[in-house]
């Protein structure tokens, strides 16, 4: 079915269908018959397990299809129109979703980043900058905060860097809201200390991303506090973002908090990066950033580019200035050993 | 699962999952590996098959995961800002779409309508009342229709009708777009006479619903000739429209037009919704309106509505001002002849 | 400097400069020196004024420049994302704005209208429509309610029509908006029993017109109580609405708030309507509605309509079915009686 | 009337009314009578001025009220959903506009910026740089280009600087727009080589700033080829940036346009900056950066901004990092020399 099918794919971690638990719980349950718009018995199962899982007993939690739509109807949900989201320079938002939210009337303010991550003072300045500037009212007040966990370059918020980023956000109302498209491939990484707990306690918003990490497609919204966003069900409904068989998403999200499949699945990727990683260091590869999670960012030369790409297909990044190019590895849930290894033989 | 589960099941026609092909299909393919955004060989499969049934060979093809969504996006892509989208008074997006045709920026030009339908004839009075009007500088210009086939009362628009309302569009150049959420139980009806090459031939763009015939979800926007809404994938994503497993909605639409599934499944919808009508108007009932799809309205009094809510679960859909409501009944791919002959035996 | 210079001009009233006394006071302050954006000592006394005259002390008062730009401003910092507003089928937002409301993103739910009035039980069966609908989650939520005073056809709201108004809309927290671009028409008028501070005690914003009652240009949005739309300020500028020398505007009302200018002048125009409409029904004319304000909405024959254009300038307002037209009169505070007496002698 | 009244005022170039020449014409034309929405004889001979002071013949011409909705208004008429606005990182767009283009559903394309000012090849590298994206069509393309000339820090681009950036969007088809809100204040500059032709002939929109540049209010938006932006007038009309009375535009245009009033006006704004800047520079004060046109950006220590202040009123610019602070003086068509001798002698 593909042109590329003799070569090892590595572009990204969307390249199969889903995980087989879900496939086969979607055929179990094929023939029932439910309401729908999320209102079936299969969507309210998979929001106890997640409230569960997160400890937030009373969270809201709405299934939507994919990360861009859920960026940017949670964003338009919590913005008021005078207000602008902050947000990395290379956040999802401000680079990949084609003005999906600016499309909403709202601007991203862009903060400098380092490895995909801004930090707790980078959005305090930005946030008393907005209140000493005697003409704020002409300008876009910071109205929300989007960061990635982990972020577009694989890197990881520590807990207490997310702790430092929501105690700012609270002590000046401005909610915060955690993209977690790969949130299995940061739940699963030995180096990560936080846990969906945590997110519930310290986030406004956050979600946890299927299509990324398993599911055919879905993003799980968790408002730990109900009544966040009011109207949430008609604004994701604005937004074309409402699933008419809402149970589509229900019965993968249930099965992705079953038994611990959620983190299961992101242990099998990380795995897989590490080893990769490991082998690129250790023949000499040159990684453009530090990042423990299911993606690997490598810097190579023109020489290098020709000989990798012949072999593997990789998802281009970037042109460096210096005639370079950064190219991702990205493994998944349905990364096989012996891709890696043979990846590895490549290199 | 279902606190409804011991009534019979007539809400509505997207209550299972998806038709078992499908499920198949999804299993077999599973763990292929293919590129994501739509790039894959199964939506270019599915593209082809249904270029091939449309009989039009150079068609654009992007699949869409629902309704509101595919219209909003479909409907922003076509129209300039300073035009409107003409259509009935009870069509979906002048109702049921939580304002999303606005949320985009655009006017939903409401025109009058029987049964569901509006006429050529009032499309060319809109349209040149616009022409006259000396102050239309300062109003909504009508830049595109949009109609539903069949229509959101289960009402079809023949090909006559049809082809009096494409001359018009072609006439005053401004695009007719067809929402097919339910096509399948158009083209499955015996009183139908309007087939894909048809409209292929007469719009601009329409789509070919699956969330409502069989599918898990996806809507198939079919451009007869390219390059009618520059851009479209941008517009898609910017729309939060995008899957990223673009194969799932590929593999559906593949498998659809696979040995005629659509066309089968349809079939089964109208002939039991054809049994339902019979029995419906031989035991007294009053039908709201004379639709041969697989939708029925029926107007029922306070004791019928009691009566049968007890033992169907049927779709409120308004209520009259002499005291009655109108409920809707309906089939689908899915309905089974012993829930027919059930539902016959409450009446 | 007109083609039409030798016809008498009853187009509009928006066909001269401003009031004299407002350009003497141009003149006057022209060279003093004030801070920019409405924060002038001018604006701040016109405030004063003004809520002196409205009985509103602690009114929130900015001034934008015209009606179509007020009207999706005010709307737009009122209404939430799934919120629409209210208006009847006739409304300026329904109809003459380019569709400026929903390139905001908000839907007008159009109401029908009698001689451009929508009344409290419409408003109440519209918003009672909307709580029993078991689909309401999927529709545009009725957010506020506008009407005009006097209407876009000339007739006026009594006091008790619009405490009937106004008790729907507190009843059910919904705010109502009265546009007031005529307003100085419908205070000077005998038949009008609605003074400002009623619409301050019945309104939750309105606009006091000042482009077709005696300015350069110019509306006072006033919100009796403050802090009804939070950060209007930034909202007028996002909406293009800011005057950089906001004194202009200020000045302008300043001038018609002092020495009931405001009032005198509207008594001007209503006069000489008067005595045009009296003229007309005793010369046989036929008005196509009973309005007494300053617009005169006359149903012309072809015959009639051939020759009172050759010597009069009128608006041409719509085309009837059986071949009349409806074209309007508009008289002003610049209307001067020897044009009365000529128009007059033309019937 | 104002607080400040016994300092110095240089805070702005809009705190006085008009150029006593417009409120004089504005007079003696109060009385008569034209047909609204810009169709007057007065407009039209603005029109006619300013197609000749361009030797642009069949320029056509749009007046609107302000800056922030000339730009809101010409960008979203320009671009499609799909693109984006190139601007410097400060431009008047990205910064002060309380997120206007964002609410027209477009995102500005932020360049870095010298002294306000971008670069061709910072231009093409950005065009191109889209145009080798793998990925673009999940970005915003880049559609137009928009500078200010004067920029909004008092810089000038030069003529080959300006023909450079022209190069580059005709080569690409991209629109390029000069925001000229005090272009004034730049064509009276002993330093610019650019002149109206030159505009003209080079970008594909740009405005004549009249509210910063002696009129009451007023942008002239030059299109040099008709029909640029389709339908114009009610993208106008829908961005409620149409005047009702648009006779005042025109007569303020076609006065500032006639005896080049336009171009004198801004040479004593400029004399007057040039006498402060001399004086600055010789009390030892540093300025910020150097700028040749009516603005002064002067950097200014803790005590020296106290003593200044006391005097002298000023805008707020930015605080810099290590604790001075940066204040705008600024000079119009308005200030005495009186007063410049005055402010020197606070120094």
């Amino acid at each position: 079915m593909n042109a590329n099918e003799t070569k090892l794919a590595f572009a990204s971690d969307y390249m199969e269908g889903a995980h087989p638990a879900i496939l086969r719980r979607l055929m179990e349950t094929n023939m029932m018959k439910t309401p729908g718009y999320g209102a079936d018995g299969f969507s309210e199962s998979a929001r106890r397990k997640i409230r569960e899982a997160c400890q937030a007993p009373s969270a809201e939690i709405h299934f939507l299809v994919g990360g861009t739509q859920t960026n940017a109807t949670v964003i338009d949900a919590l913005l008021r129109s005078w207000q602008g989201v902050v947000a990395a320079s290379t956040g999802h938002i401000a680079t990949h979703e084609a003005g999906a939210i600016e499309f909403g009337g709202h601007k991203v303010l862009a903060l400098p980043q380092e490895n995909g991550k801004i930090t707790a003072s980078s959005v305090l300045a930005c946030v008393e900058a907005y209140r000493r500037d005697e003409n704020r009212d002409h300008t876009v007040m910071p109205g929300m905060v989007y960061i990635s966990q982990p972020t577009e370059y694989g890197t990881l918020y520590s807990l207490s860097e997310l702790t430092a980023l929501s105690d700012v956000c609270r002590a000046y109302h401005i909610p915060l809201f955690v993209d977690g498209a790969r949130l299995a491939y940061a739940l699963a990484c030995p180096a990560n200390d936080v846990t969906l707990p945590d997110l519930a306690r310290l986030c406004d918003v956050f979600y946890i991303g299927g299509t990324k990490c398993g599911a055919l497609f879905g993003e799980a919204v968790v408002f730990p506090k109900p009544d966040t966003a009011p109207h949430f069900f008609t604004v994701v409904k604005q937004h074309g973002a409402l699933l008419a068989k809402g149970r589509i998403a229900g019965i993968q999200f249930e099965t992705l908090f079953t038994d611990h499949l959620y983190e299961q699945l992101g242990k099998n990727a990380v795995a897989a990066a590490d080893r990769i990683r490991a082998a690129l260091l250790e023949k000499g590869y040159q990684l453009a950033l530090d990042a423990p999670t299911n993606q690997i960012f490598v810097l190579l030369d023109p020489a290098q580019l020709a000989n990798l790409s012949a072999k593997i297909e990789m998802g281009f990044w970037e042109n460096t200035p210096d005639g370079k190019t950064i190219m991702r590895i990205a493994t998944s849930w349905a990364t096989q050993p012996e891709d890696v290894n043979r990846l590895i033989a490549c290199l």
